[in-house]
């Protein structure tokens, strides 16, 4: 990947000359992995990339992890600093050309770091780094698709493996557990979230995975994601405990849902706007009569980060572009009762969305 | 724990006016959690909790996070937003009364929302606001002290499973793999990180867990931690796996950080400065004649976060009080041979230094 790394910090830079922005500083995350390849985490020890529009970079980072930034093989001058002497000394010489100008933060970058570089730079304008990266990272190479593909395989294998598995008289919290045993045995590095939504629990969005006891008749949000090679995965499907009374309305907001996500899908093209799919979506959910129990938007832009640019929602005007990569994952919310989402990724490409997520949308039957 | 937060807020706002700090902006992580008892996680939706130093606070949150702040029983204004209108409106009404004055942000907030607040409110000064939080989250009361212990039991717990199985033959990353499994299953929620340092691996401080397989004679660095009802545990030990030539320098080097590591618990008191905590385990190690190989501070404070006040490094003459919990993990790092770190975490008590790790410091052998 170190040409491909090469180009990307030559598409920035040619970005920034663009948009009048005369350095960037990007911290540990995912910018920095996507420009570099260094995996790094933020902490309280400051550890900038310095990327001006014209020009070598720099790196200000603590001594152990000069190794790692190396080993990268990024061509930047290298600032280090060690706990011995602190980092003030080497901070103020790594930021000294940057005294004026538009520079970019990254958006991710702890507020603490962002005051001190305000300080040692007053004349300097600062905006967000993603009005640069945005543009590069939204668009998805075939070699990071590759990557969400792998990543999105091993969800697939994972939900299989899972629902052959006995529901009943487990908790949600256990079934996040051998989730996440699941996607880790099958090569993911983390898993980033496990939501377990059973009965009621459905119907909250944002449930996690707790103490309830699965119950014959719960219909079930499953809803997970991890890290394959620094790419994401995110799925969501639903499961029916058999052997129960489940709600006499669930299979037809099912299949609702279903056919909003499908309607999505459908709406992807290389010029159509975000807003424009996720009306797609509202509008199969509102003609039924549901409207009021979508809550959410449609999506969100997935790759190194699970959430990032593009978002699907109203009022985004955004032009999807081909390699983009989002979620469409409509949902219905039945507050006390149970929830219905039904996710994939899609891969906007020249003829239309080309989704990731192999497993079917049809409700799964579980013991 | 309700009474304990609103008696925290009082603290916070009773510091603010101290500091002439007329309101601080605080996010989803260490300090909201500290504060009201709201678990929350940065995203891209703006989320923000208002604290003015005389009166009520506001929360700024997504509509679906309103039922999980209410849940906390906090005592505040709360202005939601959808993502079907968007934030701006709900920001902008939220920042009102922000115009002037020290403002204190929070220092892990993501940078972009800290140039929205800036764009909103010119003219206000903006400062960290761990000037505020450190003094109050820096000393641990009695019941955080109990949560922080339980997190190191089940660290202890996890260290005696461990290295009752099997290590030769295995690889590091399967033997993190273990140890997540272990501290999940005593209890903790999330592993935090999982450092195998086999061999030479254990030579690189910040190593994490690799493909290479265990041998005989190797010593290890096993350095790991985990969250337990939002308290962090953190504790390092070494083993050596049998039947093999081990280092003939090891047992001295093991010795000599041993000998630091209580060197520096004995420096733990009421009114000392962290640097002579620092001091004390590095002289040890110096006089030893292995100073160029302790390449790192002695400690980092810890509690809500793995990192966090007091910092256990030289040139940090803060002074430690009653209550304050950090670790001491003296290191002896030879390249391409072995390292040796010893770590507790220490509560600095009316007596001088409680250790809260009880696994002891000597050598483990395993198979």
């Amino acid at each position: 990947m170190q040409s491909e790394h090469r180009n990307r910090i030559l598409k920035a830079q040619s970005e920034m000359q663009r948009r009048g922005v005369s350095r960037m500083f990007i911290g540990p995350g995912s910018n920095l992995f996507y420009l570099t390849g260094i995996r790094a985490m933020m902490s309280e020890r400051i550890y900038l990339l310095q990327l001006p529009a014209i020009g070598k970079a720099s790196l200000l980072l603590p001594t152990f992890e000069r190794l790692g930034a190396e080993d990268s093989g990024i061509d930047a001058e290298i600032i280090e600093w060690s706990d011995a002497t602190g980092p003030d000394a080497a901070t103020k010489a790594f930021i000294a050309d940057a005294s004026s100008g538009t520079v970019g933060v990254d958006d991710q970058l702890w507020s603490a770091f962002l005051l001190d570089l305000q300080t040692l730079a007053p004349k300097a304008s600062w905006t967000k780094a993603s009005m640069i990266m945005q543009e590069l990272r939204s668009r998805k190479s075939e070699a990071e698709i590759k990557l969400m593909k792998e990543a999105a395989a091993i969800a697939d294998k994972t939900f299989a493996e899972l629902t052959q598995q006995k529901f009943t008289g487990k908790k949600e919290s256990q079934i996040a557990a051998e989730i996440q045993r699941l996607l880790l045995m099958h090569g993911q590095e983390q898993m980033q979230f496990g939501i377990v939504g059973s009965g009621p629990n459905g119907a909250k969005p944002h449930h996690e995975a707790s103490d309830r006891v699965i119950q014959p008749g719960d219909s079930i949000v499953l809803d997970f994601g991890g890290t394959y090679k620094g790419y994401q995965s995110d799925m969501t499907r639903m499961v029916v405990v058999k052997d129960g009374s489940l709600d006499p309305e669930y299979e037809r907001v099912h299949d609702i849902v279903n056919q909003a996500n499908a309607a999505a899908h459908a709406a992807v093209k290389i010029g159509a706007a975000c807003e424009d799919v996720d009306r797609a979506a509202r509008k199969v959910i509102s003609d039924a009569g549901y409207g009021d129990y979508f809550t959410h938007r449609t999506g969100h832009g997935i790759g190194i980060d699970v959430h990032e640019h593009p978002y699907i929602r109203q009022g985004n005007r955004e032009v999807l572009d081909e390699g983009m990569a989002f979620s469409i994952e409509p949902g219905v919310y039945l507050p006390g009762r149970f929830g219905v989402r039904i996710e994939d990724i899609a891969i906007c490409r020249e003829n239309g969305s080309e989704n990731i997520n192999l497993t079917p949308h049809s409700v799964t039957i579980v013991q």
